[in-house]
C-alpha cells in the first residue's frame, strides 16, 4: 500500500467523481490557491444526458465522453487518478484506493447513483440499467442481438417473445430508450431482414405510477403519452413489476409478458461511498448535506450532486439531473477557497432552468418555467442545450454529423455489437449444452 | 437443431465470413439467379486496415464498421446470418451453426484468418493480436491502462516497466502499432500526466527477420525505419521472442526487457473452418485451391482470400491483404454464376495495384509499381484510398472528421476505456488479495 502524498505547502482537495458536479468544483478550484486530486473508477467523463443514444446506437462512446485528464490538462496543480475509493477514514483524513491511499485536507464526494432494484437484486443480470459506457454498449448488444436471434428464431412463440421488448420505468431514461427503440425498428431495420418484419416489435413502457415523466405538468406528460404511442409504443402506467425471468416479466396491474428483453430504468441507489463516511444516509444512500454542502460534524468534506440529499426553497428534495450537480460543484468549489481563506461559507440555492425530456426523433417536452413545450420545438430546444453543453469541439461536430446521418438517412451509424460470439448462446441453452465442446464436423457425417 | 431451409426454386449459395472476399462475392451474386445466405460470428463488415487506428485511440469502432445486413439491404435474395460455423458437412451439403444447420448447393468460405503464436499458445493472454474489434479495443486499453497506472506507481522500476511497449513482428500492423504508440506518448499525452513524463515512453519494435516490412522493397523498408525512429520507435531486426511473461519478454537477438504491454503482430493461422472440409490445409491452416478457387475434389466449395492459398503468376503465394480477397470474392461470384449457367469456370488471376503502410502522423510508404512513393506524399495516398474504401457516407465524412480534429488539435478523440475496474488490478495481485472482499472502511480507522 503505497501512500500518494505529493509534498506541497498548500492544502490539498479531494474530488471523488468526475461527472457534472466533481468537474465544475475542479474548475473551480482550479487556480493557484490549492492542490487538487481527481479520482474516478473510469477514464472519462460521461455526457449522461445522451448516453441512451449509445445504448441505441444513435451515437458512439466516444461522441459523449472525453478523457478526464485531458478535460483537466490546463490545471497545472490538478491531478487525475484512475482508480476505485474502497474506504475513507474521516479521522485520520485519507481515501484508500485498492492499492493507495491519499491524505486529503477536504474532501469532495460527486460520485452519483447507480439504479437500485428495490431488493430484487437477481434482476440485475436480466434487466440492466442505463448508467455507465459499459451499461449501455450492453443494452445496445441486447437490443440488437434480439433481433438477430429473431431472424434466426423458427419457432413463432419464440420469435414473438424476441421482438418484444419491456421497459420499467417511466422517468425521462425510460421514456428516451423506449422511443428509441421504437424508432429503430419500425424504421432504422425496416428493410435489414428477411425472416422477421420488424414493424411487428412490441415496445411496452410499464410505469407503476399514475402516469409517465412524472416529474413534469400533467399536460406535458400527457402530450409524450401520446407521441409515445404514435411511435408505436404500449404505454402502460399503474403496472408494477412483480418477477422478472430471462423469459417473462410478470406485473401487478397487468399480465404477464414474455420477452427476452428488459430494460431497467425505475429506480437509483447512490454510490456506497456515502455510507463509507460514517454519517448518516437515506434510504437511497444519499447523505444529507448542511446548506453550505457540507455533512454535518465533518465541516472539511463535501458531498454533492446525486450522492447528496438537500431539500430546495420549496422544501422539496432537489431531484438528481445534471444543472443541480454542475451548481454544487461550482458552489462546493467556491467554499472551499473560502474556508481557506477563512471566511464563512455559503449556503448553496439552486437556479432552476428548466426541464426537458425527449421521445424520439423530432418530438420532446421542455417546461422551461415561463413556457411550455411540446414536439418539433421543443426538440430543437433539447438538441441545442445538449450539443452546447458537450465537452470538446470535436464530440459537437460529430455528433452534430451522426444525428444530421441519422435523421437525413433514418440510419443509425453506431449498430455494432462487441464481445464474444459465445453471448448469442442463451443462459438456459448455454449452460445444457455448450459445456462440453461443440461438436466436431466428423460426427455430422 | 432447427433446419434453416428457405424453401426456392433457385440455388442456394452460403457464404462464411462477411470481410472482404465474402462481401464482394455477396454483390456478384445479388442478382435474380440465386438465393444467397451469408453468414458471420459478427454483425459488422469491418475495414481492417484501418483496426490499428481504434486500437490507438484515433477512431471509434463505428468509423470503420458497418452492419453487414444494412450492406446488404437491397439485394432482395440474400440473407444475413449473425451465427458461428461449428461444422460442415461437404457430402450432405451442410452448414451447421451452434443450434441450426444450413442446406447449401454452392459453399463459399471466406472466414479468413486469425493470429499465430506459433504453439505458444500461453502467449495470447498476454501478448494480444489484432484482428477483430474486440482485439482493437482490447489494446486500447491495454495501452491507456499502462500510462494510468504508470501515473500511480512510485516504485521507478515497475512505472519504467509500465511506460515499456513491445511490438513483435515488424509487418505493416506492427509498424503502424509502434508509430500509433510513440505518437500518442511523445505527442498527445504529453501535458496529462503529473508524476509521469509521457515522452519517456519506450516502444520496441522486435522483428525476427532481418528488415522490417519485408514485402517492400529495400529501399521503402528502410525509410519506414529510419521514419519510425525519427518517431521515437526503437526497431530491432534479427530479433526473436522466445518467451513472454506479465512482467519481461525475453529475446534471441537483444536482451531481455521489463515491460506491461505486449502487442502481437507476429504470424497468422488461418480460420479453423478450412479443416472442417476434410481437405488438404497447409501449415498455416489454409486451403489450397484450383486456379478456378474451388476446392479439389469439391467443385461445388470455393475457398476465398486469407483461408485460401494459391500461387501468384510469379509462382509465389498471393499475399493475404484486402484486394486478393476483394477480387477472389467478385471472380467466386462470377464463376458460380458461370457454373448454375452451366458454362466453364474460368481461373483466376490477380491484378496488383500496389502495396502501402503507414507509419503514422503523415508518413507512409506505398510501392506502386511504376512508382515508389515515401513521406507525406506516400501517406495522402494511403489516406485517399483508405477513406475511398471506407463503405457508407456517413463513415466517410465521421473518418475524415476524426483525421482532422486529431491531426490539428493532436489529439485522439477516442482514448476510452471501457470494462471493470476490477480488470485495473494486475492478474498477479488479483489472485492475490481481490479474492475476499475489499476492506471495509471501518478497517482502516
Amino acid at each position: 500500500m503505497a501512500i500518494l502524498d505529493y509534498p506541497s505547502d498548500r492544502p490539498r482537495i479531494v474530488i471523488v467523481g468526475a461527472g457534472f458536479g466533481g468537474l465544475n468544483a475542479a474548475k473551480q478550484l482550479g487556480g493557484d490557491e490549492c492542490d487538487v486530486v481527481v479520482i474516478d473508477r473510469v477514464n472519462h467523463h460521461l455526457f449522461q444526458p445522451l448516453l441512451y443514444q449509445v445504448a441505441t446506437a444513435a451515437l458512439s462512446p466516444a461522441d459523449i465522453s472525453y478523457p478526464i485528464r485531458a478535460v483537466l490538462r490546463n490545471l497545472k496543480r490538478t491531478r487525475t487518478l484512475l482508480g476505485e475509493v474502497v474506504g475513507i477514514d474521516t479521522t485520520l483524513r485519507r481515501v484508500y484506493l485498492h492499492e493507495d491511499e491519499i491524505p486529503y485536507d477536504y474532501l469532495i464526494l460527486a460520485a452519483g447513483a447507480r439504479h437500485s432494484y428495490f431488493g430484487n437484486k437477481e434482476w440485475e443480470r436480466i434487466a440492466p440499467g442505463l448508467k455507465g459506457l459499459d451499461d449501455a454498449l450492453e443494452i445496445r448488444r441486447r437490443i440488437l442481438l434480439a433481433f438477430e436471434k429473431a431472424e434466426r428464431e423458427v419457432e413463432p412463440a419464440r420469435r414473438k417473445a424476441l421482438l418484444t421488448f419491456v421497459v420499467i420505468g417511466g422517468g425521462p431514461t425510460g421514456v428516451e430508450l423506449a422511443g428509441a427503440i421504437a424508432e429503430i425498428a419500425k424504421q432504422v431495420m425496416v428493410d435489414d431482414f428477411r425472416s422477421i418484419d420488424p414493424t411487428d416489435t412490441r415496445v411496452i413502457l410499464a410505469e407503476g405510477g399514475p402516469r409517465i415523466l412524472a416529474t413534469f405538468p400533467e399536460e406535458l406528460s400527457k402530450k409524450a403519452e401520446s407521441a409515445l404511442r404514435d411511435k408505436g409504443v404500449w404505454v402502460w402506467a399503474n403496472t408494477l413489476a412483480t418477477e422478472i425471468t430471462e423469459d417473462r416479466v410478470a406485473f401487478k396491474g397487468a399480465d404477464p409478458v414474455a420477452t427476452r428483453t428488459v430494460l431497467w430504468a425505475a429506480g437509483v441507489q447512490a454510490s456506497p461511498l456515502g455510507r463509507m463516511l460514517g454519517a448518516a444516509t437515506d434510504r437511497a444512500g444519499r447523505v444529507p448535506v448542511e446548506p453550505d454542502l457540507s455533512v454535518k460534524g465533518l465541516p472539511n468534506v463535501f458531498v454533492i450532486g446525486d450522492l447528496a440529499s438537500l431539500n430546495g426553497k420549496d422544501g422539496k428534495p432537489l431531484p438528481g439531473v445534471a444543472p443541480v450537480a454542475m451548481q454544487q460543484g461550482r458552489h462546493v468549489g467556491k467554499n472551499i477557497l473560502r474556508a481557506i481563506e477563512g471566511k464563512p461559507l455559503l449556503p448553496f440555492e439552486y437556479r432552476d432552468k428548466g426541464n426537458l425530456a425527449t421521445i424520439g426523433r423530432a418530438a420532446a417536452i421542455a417546461d422551461l418555467g415561463f413556457v411550455r413545450l411540446s414536439g418539433f420545438v421543443a426538440w430543437m430546444a433539447w438538441l441545442f442545450v445538449h450539443v452546447l453543453y458537450l465537452i470538446g469541439f470535436r464530440n459537437r461536430a460529430a455528433v452534430m454529423l451522426n444525428w444530421t446521418w441519422a435523421y437525413l438517412k433514418m440510419q443509425r451509424g453506431a449498430r455494432l455489437i462487441y464481445g464474444d460470439v459465445e453471448r448469442l448462446v442463451e443462459p438456459s441453452e448455454h449452460s445444457a449444452g455448450h459445456e462440453a465442446e461443440p461438436e466436431p464436423a466428423s460426427q455430422h457425417r
